[in-house]
């Protein structure tokens, strides 16, 4: 029979998987794949915040402009003009109203990239102009302009827990704090950009940089009224996501599927870094109230909350963000009695969405500064403080949910004091140059928990070739965090084969059934269960396989260093592979995982959130010249407990690139918007660190195993940024004895601050 | 969540799944695939038919003409210089010798189509011309020049059963004759053509014309030294195959992807008619010496043959030709004592491989032409004979397999006769035009049997979407059979659900694991149970969700009419679908299939040599115009036991195409030789009938069911093509009592005939 000779490959070396294609440029993303005949796509968009659309003025004259081949407006929608989120607010072209500057009014098609910018640039649009609403707590208000949502609401949740009276009424010492954060953009380096196509029977694919093909499979189904299996969409090589992928690739990808659907031919959409951070969303700037008590002993006996987020003109997944908020609302800590509301507010700016952490960073920073400020009311050390509440197995997480055997929170705590020699440090007195050091912990439920129920599943393919090498076939996508690496592994290390054998082919919804988004640190748990899975579906033929030919029973085999082994002898993972070709076993699987017993209660806000959480903490010292405000961050420790490490080096690049964007969050992100418009879209405009501005991040990886997880791996893609702002602006505490409570916290902020005396009681909470 | 609404579709018209988008010149043939930068490929090819090659002239010069990126040779294959067939003889690039006009040795790749063609016609070989020989029967001579194989036999099978001398001692009537059939050419609309990519990873992929993927992934793991996860090979629309796009395919796919991979470029290598008829292969001619010894009741006794085809320079697949051609020997009738020998021989002319019907054309016209001859010297019916021998359920092949119950013999004979009214018929005596008719009787072993045991297997993958929409993923191919539709049927009865919800996508040797071939009509049998194993593992799900929705079991549960029914009620197939959906089961699932229990003794030639038969008979109505010797089919009438009908269009299609192409076989298509090479490339020089020159083929469906059969279908894909030949010839020998031995049977040999006795028995026998 044609078989090519199977090679004996070695264990490789711990690269990564898409490092040589990306390094090399060799990867393809979305501008790289190159069509004969083509169109270009460009967005017709809104000059004003908020306003009333009464007109084209001049349709014909750009559908006449040269290379034009088409002009769609929301009348010309063959599906409905919705790209479905959460909700089903958001239209996929402004029909009567615009609710954000830029937001899509129409698109066009043109025979090059040029034309199509110049025809779009062209368009007039006639539009009345209403007042706009641009502040979250504004639009509180009872006389707001109405914007979206439920009265400008576009998501409420609320956590009652124990009784807040008397918790507070047990409480010897209270304090209460208002911390604000800003906006922040993710910065990807590949802005958005997709490829739509008309394929066999009817069909379009689509074809572009995300994180969440099914999302934008669902969005197509919408917006062309395509039945499923009309539509199809493959990610290309994508840089970079952070959660700016999530949500947004729907609407680029359907645009662009209505100028090819429209035209019959491929059309590219592909934005510029200007019209990226004009109307892609954006991390939601916050509002926390939060107000602690305490015994003084250290008890934590209560929590009160609201958690305040400006999701923007339409409502995208402000309620995840919202959600995943108010669940960690009081950090790591078990406290009895809880009160806490979290709202997520329309107002007249560019919509908000996911963006890495997904609410948890805004109200990390809060309640990790308080604790620091609680412990100096209550005069305790702040690391004692946290001790003395931390979650551990057992205790109770503020939905109640008991916390497993798979918590490593008190040894992340440990492990990063000890590396960074937190007992030692002292703080520099002399001179205008002040040291400080800080630390912050985290706790953050894997997954989309029980508010995402319905995506929490994956599925996978394993597919063994004549000579052992495999292809894997998954639903959710590698866009820098090092999935494909991941995945490779756990396939690997369950057939036994070297990990240069294992292929992972691009995320395409033909392939594999609806997965759920790559999202929420997700990827590791459930779709690499689906790829254990699945690999172990296809074991089962190689144990058959191997049993047969050593004589015993295929449980009596046992995989050791890429052999099969049994007491009868042992076989190499290749010559099994053979022996199972011979006897034309079944050599492909579908893997299937889903995510059971979560639950969540709306009315009382309690349940069992996540599957599991994840544990971390941030320390950090920092060096603050009170002269200029510069804040550098000189060294920063970060201890995770991941369940187990599937990849080491991936691992550690996900703490250093999450803590990078944290310093960036913390000290450097300063989006500028006035009346409701960004006036700094760009990358110059808009400060985010170099690599001169970063220190080397120290990853500590901790394993406390969780049951369910492949090898015990829980999630890791969020938690790293979640925690260094807090442990920054301790920090800073430290350096100068001032509490910052907003990010960013600029140096012209310090410079400020270091000229008043600020450090008293606020006098009044809003 | 975002889904979109389930739309509830009606049982739409059975027109097959593929015919819109290639009736509307929709469907993308490999030329149709655009791409901005490609480069062109050409083969330089050997001008003799047998030398030494000595060295390549002008490469340099080549290499320097405009547009030309690369020139290769076989020294620079990276793998093996061997395109793996069932034997590893054939070269892909000659190295040292060149053994067939035509044969590729070196490749040129250029900017334009028209640089390379003219790099590759400037290109100067230089080589030392040898002796060819080009007939079969010389290269068994003792003294011919070495071609290939062993003593020039590419391949010998025999079958010994019973005792052959007593066989003949108890015949009353012995009848010897010779028969010789000539080449024919595929003549698939579409000529042979690929492109050939490098892709992520340092992977390369093919998309082209072809029937087997898989093979097409073996040869290219061969020729570049990859391992199989570095290729990837994907099927466009392909315009007809009829197994010259079994074996060939992996050729010019080889071709393209040593020129892509040396270029780092995309490179489309596409042949002309000329080129494609010089190189391709061909079905093999045959000379069959074939005695049978009967009773004069009419009783087969013995039969001894001897089947001799001409293979040409390389084995490719000449020895699965010869074995089912011998393995068919005897036609469709129990004999106890046969001897047989067949012999594929290597000789310098184009390799003969794959064609429609395998081997078995060749020896249907020679023994159905026979039994009509020894009806005519036992002076009985050739039908009344044929029903004394037949197989029925319980008889012995030639091989001793005991013919299971799935045998419609005797009704396809019955009803084939009743509708032509065989009875009824006269000749015609009046004047030059006279009228005959003539049947012929087939068994065809369905599938690759126990030589191709192997790759007798196959996966698929059923994958429901979230509206009920179905993708399936085959690794059996479309390419005008109608394979697409009945896989369609076959997931869609098995869901219970609407045939325009299943999208059945393009064959990707990384979506499914090897699945053999697209020959041998088994792509019903062996893809479609295993379309039906997958559909029934997703069924499960939906069954379970349905069950937990009515309070009943599983097993309960009933499909009719697009509906999950239980005793507890109704459910229609849409929304049970939303139902497992919501309760997140496993919605995709991988298929498997593989023939079990088939066995040949290669010492004897015994054994269960396929695991079912189909079964059918051709009747034919001709006039033969005796002055100008041309040959009308006014009727065909063709019954078919395909055990069950799974898309009626589709069955009725290949009866129609198969006798059309026996029709052309027998009376039109001569391929001629001078000296080894082809002087009619083309076709106007080669003539196949037109629909002016057809009758309207009358299909009859018989459904004799098999067990193990997708809803108990077998195969139909060859069989149309196997048994028309000799009910023309029969037809021809009934209108002017002349015995034709040869096809073509061409106007001018009747002419020749009709003017000299030749209605005696041949003199001696070579």
């Amino acid at each position: 029979m044609p078989v090519a000779t199977p090679k004996k490959v070695k264990k490789d070396s711990n690269i990564r998987v898409d490092a040589q294609r990306k390094v090399s440029g060799k990867a393809k993303f979305i501008e790289d794949v190159e069509y004969k005949n083509i169109l270009h796509g460009a967005t017709i968009r809104s000059p004003v915040t908020h306003g009333r659309i009464r007109g084209f003025k001049n349709r014909d004259e750009i559908k006449n402009m040269p290379g034009v081949k088409a002009v769609i407006t929301a009348d010309e929608i063959p599906g409905d003009n919705i790209v479905p989120f959460v909700k089903e607010d958001y239209p996929c072209l402004a029909e009567k109203e615009v609710k954000f500057y830029g937001q899509a009014v129409a698109l066009v098609a043109a025979e090059t990239p040029e034309e199509a910018k110049a025809a779009a640039e062209t368009a007039e649009l006639i539009i009345d102009e209403y007042p706009g609403i641009y502040d979250s707590i504004e639009s509180m208000t009872p006389d707001a302009v109405y914007v979206g949502g439920d009265d400008n609401v576009h998501s409420y949740f609320k956590i009652r827990k124990g009784n807040i009276d008397e918790g507070f009424k047990g409480a010897d010492v209270i304090v209460e704090r208002v911390y604000n954060s800003g906006h922040q953009v993710h910065c990807y380096l590949e802005n958005q950009g997709m490829i739509a196509e008309p394929i066999q029977n009817g069909a379009i694919s689509v074809k572009g940089s995300m994180q969440c093909p099914f999302y934008v499979h669902n969005a197509l189904v919408k917006v062309l009224g395509f039945k499923y299996s009309k539509v199809r969409v493959v990610q290309a090589d994508t840089g970079g996501g952070f959660g700016g992928k999530e949500d947004m690739p729907s609407i680029v990808a359907a645009h662009a599927a209505l100028l090819a659907n429209k035209t019959g031919m491929p059309v590219s959409l592909i934005y510029d870094r200007e019209e990226d951070f004009h109307t892609m969303s954006k991390r939601h700037p916050s509002r926390t109230r939060i107000k602690y008590g305490a015994t003084t002993e250290g008890k934590l006996v209560a929590c009160e909350a609201e958690y305040i987020v400006n999701g923007g003109a339409f409502c995208t997944l402000s309620p995840i963000v919202a959600w995943r908020g108010i669940i960690h609302i009081t950090g790591p800590y078990e406290i009895e009695n809880i009160k806490a509301d979290s709202y997520a507010m329309a107002t007249n700016t560019v919509p908000c969405g996911a963006f890495r952490g997904f609410g948890q960073p805004q109200v990390n920073f809060a309640n990790e500064i308080l604790i620091d400020e609680l412990a100096e009311k209550l005069n305790m050390d702040p690391v004692e403080l946290r001790k003395k509440n931390l979650l551990k197995p057992g205790s109770k997480t503020a939905t109640n949910q008991v916390v497993g055997s798979s918590c490593g929170m008190a040894e992340t705590l440990d492990k990063t004091l000890d590396k960074i020699k937190f007992k030692e440090h002292k703080g520099n007195d002399k001179g205008p140059v002040k040291k400080g050091m800080g630390i912050s912990t985290v706790f953050y439920g894997v997954g989309l928990g029980a508010e995402g129920k319905y995506f929490a599943k994956a599925g996978a393919q394993v597919h063994i070739k004549e000579d052992g090498t495999v292809f894997v076939a998954i639903g959710n996508v590698e866009m820098g965090q090092g999935a494909e690496t991941v995945f490779n592994r756990i396939c690997a290390d369950t057939l036994g084969c070297s990990y240069d054998m294992v292929e992972i082919l691009e995320p395409d919804t033909t392939r594999v059934p609806d997965s759920g988004p790559t999202v929420a640190s997700r990827a590791t748990l459930v779709g690499g269960n689906a790829v254990k899975d699945a690999a172990l579906k296809v074991r089962d033929s190689l144990f058959k396989a191997a049993a047969q030919k050593m004589g015993v029973k295929p449980f009596d085999i046992k995989i050791k260093d890429g052999k099969y082994i049994s007491d009868e002898g042992e076989i190499d993972y290749v010559d099994v592979v053979d022996l199972a070709y011979l006897s034309r076993e079944r050599v492909a699987a579908q893997g299937w995982y889903k995510v059971e017993n979560v639950s969540f209660d709306e009315k009382t806000g309690l349940g069992d959130a996540y599957p599991v959480y994840s544990y971390s903490t941030n320390a950090c010292e920092v060096e603050v010249d009170t002269e200029t405000g510069v804040v550098k961050v000189n060294r920063l420790v970060a201890a995770h407990d991941v369940g187990k490490t599937i990849h080491p080096p991936s691992a550690e690049g996900q703490i250093q690139g999450g803590a990078a964007q944290a310093i960036g969050y913390a000290l450097y992100e300063n989006l500028v918007l006035e009346e409701g418009k960004i006036v700094n879209p760009s990358l110059s405009g808009y400060t985010i660190p170099t690599t001169m501005d970063l220190c080397d991040v120290e990853p500590i990886l901790v394993e406390s195993a969780y049951d369910e997880g492949p090898f015990g791996a829980k999630g890791l893609g969020e938690p790293p940024m979640v925690g260094p702002a807090a442990a920054i602006l301790n920090a800073i505490h430290d350096a100068t004895g001032i509490w910052f409570r907003k990010i960013p916290c600029l140096p012209e902020d310090i410079v400020k601050e270091l000229n008043k005396d600020i450090n008293k009681e606020p006098k009044e909470l809003k």
